[in-house]
């Protein structure tokens, strides 16, 4: 049998999601717990590997297992043996042709920069921060530049293993929330799927462009450079959630991971 | 000269606000942080002090020095010494008969509840969970029994301080985000002053009430029983927010600590 999980975490105390020989990482604190409740070694796959300090709202991986339990008990059974900042959200039984990662018809991030004299405190490492003023108008003609097919290159890290840096980006809509003063912005980018370190380092870009130090057009520049000694430097991992991966509708699973189903914005999110 | 700053935090890593020998409270690190900047010992007053785990979002202090510097370098300095969960939002010279507690003419406090069959983990600490529905016309009408000058006796630590008991609460307001499955709770506070522990015991009886193990009007009995055996357990620390005192107009402080002005509701609280 095959099960989905959707999984939420704090990514701060964390060395990303990957596992890793150090242990400290999200999938190894998953499959640690999914070990204590089932007394068996459960493998996961996830839909979209975040980065050290990266957060995830609503992760969605899977794993196929003989044990036959009703669906919460997956949630409720893992969630005693996890640290208190990861918890499954929900659980479910998927057909064996479905694949978390394969089967994403795109994934959605958002980007929470605080805007301010003071940088952050009660909210630190949950949101970036800039001390100067952003121009929304001119983050958002330079963010268009970025909109649908393009190779992104300019906003790869060496390390990323993707097989083509040409990704599809069909939305970024950028909001302030507050006064022009003090605010925060939030950025969301939905795309077929991102490159590594590719929203932090567009972060650093808009950021540039927001703070009047470039003009907007400079991003198609960066975009057509296809190098990464074009971009700016990559943003902080703060503000960076992980929102989730979208399916088609037939899969059955939660809205929030449904394609076209609203994104319920009440929940957790700075 | 006398200096009030506003301080935010998250209260997480500390055991409170009032200096301690451990040296593991708010109090300690910004009179630490005072010290490295001025170079001098700065000892402060603040006029609300939280417990262990309580976030302050705008606690205010004052003190007295004879190093004149622009104002908001008494933000910039002090931050610099600060660790990453601290950090002051404003500094402002007052009047010798500014004091901090005695001038307040009231204070606000916020308690986030997340209402969800999930504990919480990407915000863990920083708000208190339910899993079970609450009822929110009941808990208004419970809460309708404390507003208004009371003895406080049933809500009250056994640890207090404070000279008599009773208290005035002038406003609780309760506010679901979200949908009836899963969702937020904001329980808004404002009082002339607090009891130690005296929301935390609060929100215990309104949850009961929400979950329908009490009637409203249960909080009355509670209330005349001017007992602490009467109450239910002491809730969570976890989702209580120190919104900050509130003065005077004529002090000239700013908005957040102004009797009478709009509290912006966009920055930092979950």
């Amino acid at each position: 049998m095959r099960l989905a999980l959707g999984v939420r975490y704090d990514g701060r105390a964390y060395d990303g999601w990957q596992s890793q020989p150090s242990g400290r990482t999200v999938q190894d604190q998953l499959e640690l717990a999914l070990a204590r409740f089932t007394e068996r070694r459960i493998g996961t796959l996830c839909a979209g590997r975040t980065d050290a300090g990266v957060h995830g709202w609503m992760q969605v991986v899977h794993f196929d297992t003989d044990i036959d339990r009703v669906p919460f008990s997956w949630v409720r059974g893992p969630n005693r043996f996890l640290p208190g900042d990861i918890a499954v959200q929900w659980a479910q039984p998927v057909p064996d042709s479905f694949h978390c990662r394969a089967a994403a018809l795109g994934r959605r991030y958002r980007y929470v920069l605080s805007q301010s004299p003071v940088r952050p405190s009660l909210d630190a490492g949950k949101v970036g921060w800039s001390m100067h003023a952003l121009d929304g108008e001119a983050m958002r003609a330079a963010a268009a530049h970025l909109l649908g097919e393009h190779d992104f290159s300019s906003f790869r890290a060496s390390a990323c293993q993707a097989k083509s840096p040409v990704k599809t980006v069909r939305r970024i809509a950028i909001a302030r929330i507050g006064t022009a003063e003090r605010c925060r912005w939030h950025f969301d980018f939905e795309a077929d799927a991102f490159l590594h370190h590719m929203i932090r380092n567009i972060m650093g870009c808009l950021v540039r462009v927001g703070q009047g130090h470039a003009a907007p057009d400079w991003l198609r520049e960066v975009r057509d450079a296809r190098s990464r000694q074009a971009a700016a430097p990559t943003f902080a991992a703060d503000g960076l959630y992980f929102l989730g991966p979208m399916y088609d509708a037939a899969w059955g699973l939660p809205p929030e991971v449904t394609l076209g189903a609203e994104l319920a914005d009440c929940e957790n999110l700075p």
